[in-house]
């Protein structure tokens, strides 16, 4: 069977069985199928719970083997002891798949080991089991979500996301919603005892829905397989995970987390060579690969140009570019003679980085300074480094008139990109972080949205910008080495 | 004299000329002025204008040599031509200090290092200059800004800070404003033709209102004299220095943004290490060291617990931990007995990491946690990560019992740290970057001013804390081996 049909049921299940959903708002089989109803779904629940006759004024059913007619997906809520029992109900039912919220397994003890050996005997039986030990699937377009995400958006995107851990399976969408990104499918999987990463992989990599994939990830059940299934996927859709447990505290941290066994930094780092696979470390960092990936054109040339405002940003632009390996050329005498009848004659500099020399620079100017790089110049694309594009700063400059240049100054990169067909970057950092600029910092996340809508990634740091890039221009290269072989 | 003396007339000047001086608000001569006035001054302002009687409602001499009575600072808008002349008449007159705003000078051409030479020789006949090509002086209490920085803080703090770069004079203090970071002095010094960064470091050794010194500096003027300087003053005050220029393309902006020598990479890695200055990269690490050395007693081991909000974060944690050199000692089988007791038994860890389980751990618990932990074990402080203390979320749990536990929730840390005297740190993410968070982010605000205040640091994320942390614990242990020297 194809991965699409074996996960149809799961990702988009007509109806679903809540095994251990309760009345009690306190409780987790409470919380759970309240956020789940939240969420929106066009399915059918069928409450299971021994006791409660109804949950929520749906009719309850004592097992899942009571329900009447097809049960596409059940979700276990109940304690682990009783959980190989439960699933051995879904399999006689006939339940196409499971996802086992319950934890206590291998990551706690041998009777945790052994419970999930039996877990694993059942799903061999004919039942996909996404877990133990998870927060299941958030899938917008199936109607489910992630515990406690039952403001996730309902769009659906082009992005799929692996994450062994429950926790950031939801700070991972959550902070994702604001910078635009959306999902496909986001699978937190725990301690992978049947679906594991390898399984969901082979799955996106059909997925037309599914144009890029990222994640969190523990340990791979399977190291081999692991390598050649990413060696077979960064070929047509890029990968980005970040690697968790990569240091000796780290991967005491993940034993007791999710069961698993970390593997060596050495090991991992060649995999990430040889495969094309993205290595990130940190939540910001995936999701500003993840921004990249979005937004950008296939880039494979590292030669940039920054503009941006003030001459200490310049120095700090080159060292973040060449410590990220982003090249920054000199530009020939005649360039910088152009470019200086542009800028202002005081204080700025004209070599790369071009130094506009304030904040503020009037619209013809930023104009035609990325007019004459992107004509005279072969850099591959410009970095536009903390140029004020937000109409509440606490800058200097008179209201009405920044009001005007910046309403200009907002449109200037999105004309360079699109006359030159060179991809465009911004950096945007937050101005102020008290609470005094909180109004400040809404206007420039509305800066933010307008710019990534029109596909021009934007990045907190220069320092961000400049890894992001480097990495996404080091995957399209290794994936031109590649399709060569 | 002593530093003081020699520079409390630039500091707190009761005269002020400002050559320059113009009435049209869309010239910089119009805009400084403007800037110092609505900032607020408390001596008299004499602006001196070869055209203009008046500049803006006061009375505009032609020449500085025309003001009646002393005149204590200058600063000089002049076109660098006209400069030396100007500056002459400075010394003439008697004036104390002068700062040159003015830009286009070594770091433009060889007019301009002629024109240094004349300003470092009519300087070193009486007059003490800072830059040219800076943005000068911000010193509340004295009543100087930094253009274009009108609504910088009026109040002072323990923190100076030296910036050779103008652009990054002004972004220092307004990122730091909102963190609650308070300055002494803040110094744009550009070209440093006179007064360099010896000077400066060698004013806030004295200056008793300064406890910390923190700076971006692209090249030094004496290298030997400036390291000795640091060696002495960090025995006594923290130092903490963002070298810009310290990658082949970032010297070469160095070389036409402030005309200095950038210096090599490995000169300046032994600079710190044998000084004891902290070496950060990058405006959030400079403010980030800044916020440890203002809030922590001296930490000089290394050992700490990390408390978080669940299992993927915790291994996250060991990982950034451990990479920033931040030990977290798996506790022995008694303490993690006894933390058995108090998290939930799901999916929890308490071997260090110590999750609670979730985000949102009830008070008791979060709070015996911390009693545990402090009481039977040796660690030098708790890292709190990623556990929610702001009322206004995306989070699932119901709103007014979560109000009545994170009100309970937000005073524990600060309990435990006075109970116990150890430091407790904390880790608050912004949970979404979206416009929709907006108002959640104002909330996070509120909730990090509420722990600055009480002296507990806090970091947007836990690799933020972790490096800062490090840096923190050897500063002190280099301190303390230099007193026994």
């Amino acid at each position: 069977m194809s991965k699409l049909a074996e996960f149809e049921p799961i990702f988009f299940p007509r109806t679903h069985a809540v095994i251990g959903a309760s009345n009690s708002p306190t409780k987790f089989g409470g919380r759970f199928i309240k956020t789940q109803m939240t969420f929106g779904y066009n399915g059918t629940f069928f409450p299971v719970n021994r006791d409660e006759p109804e949950v929520f004024g749906m009719k309850a059913y004592p097992k899942v083997t009571d329900i009447p007619g097809l049960v596409d997906l059940a979700t276990i809520l109940v304690p682990a002891p009783a959980v190989p029992q439960v699933l051995a109900e879904c399999l006689q039912k006939g339940v196409k798949g499971a996802q086992i919220i319950t934890a206590g397994f291998g990551e706690r003890d041998e009777e945790g080991v052994r419970l999930e050996k039996e877990i694993a005997a059942i799903a061999a039986k004919g039942i996909r089991v996404v877990g133990p030990n998870c927060f299941g699937i958030y899938c917008p377009r199936g109607g489910l979500t992630i515990p406690p995400g039952e403001s996730l958006p309902k769009d659906s995107g082009p992005v799929a996301c692996i994450s062994q851990s429950g926790g950031y399976g939801i700070r991972i969408p959550r902070q994702a919603d604001g910078l635009g990104i959306r999902f496909s499918k986001l699978v937190s999987y725990g301690n992978a005892v049947d679906v594991n990463e390898c399984d969901l992989l082979e799955y996106f990599y059909e997925d037309p829905e599914t144009k890029i994939i990222i994640g969190y990830i523990e340990g791979v059940k399977n190291g081999p397989r692991f390598f050649e299934l990413l060696k077979k996927v960064t070929k047509v859709k890029p990968v980005i995970l970040w690697k968790g447990g990569l240091t000796e505290g780290g991967a005491r941290a993940v034993k007791s987390h999710t069961a698993s066994l970390s593997g060596q930094a050495q090991v991992w780092d060649a995999l990430f060579k040889q495969t094309g696979a993205v290595n990130v470390n940190g939540l910001n960092e995936l999701l500003d690969a993840t921004l990249g990936f979005l937004h950008l054109p296939a880039i494979k040339g590292r030669k940039f140009c920054v503009v941006g405002g003030g001459g200490g940003i310049g120095v700090a632009a080159a060292d973040a570019c060449e410590r990220a390996g982003i090249s920054l050329p000199v530009f020939p005498p005649s360039l910088q003679q152009k470019l200086l009848k542009i800028v202002p004659a005081q204080g700025a500099s004209v070599r790369n980085p071009v130094d506009v020399g304030s904040p503020f620079p009037a619209p013809p100017m930023l104009k035609a300074v990325l007019d004459t790089v992107f004509t005279d110049s072969d850099v591959d694309g410009v970095i536009i480094s903390e140029i004020e594009m937000s109409p509440v700063t606490r800058g200097g400059l008179p209201d009405p008139i920044r009001q005007e240049m910046l309403g200009m100054n907002q449109r200037i990169p999105i004309e360079a990109r699109d006359k030159f067909s060179r991809p465009v970057i911004m950096v945007l950092p937050v101005e102020g972080t008290g609470t005094e600029f909180t109004e400040a910092e809404g206007a420039r996340r509305h800066v933010v949205d307008f710019y990534m809508k029109q596909d021009v990634p934007v990045f907190l740091t220069l320092e961000r910008a400049a890894v992001t890039l480097s990495r996404f221009i080091t995957y399209w290269r290794h994936r031109d080495a590649a399709h060569e072989d």
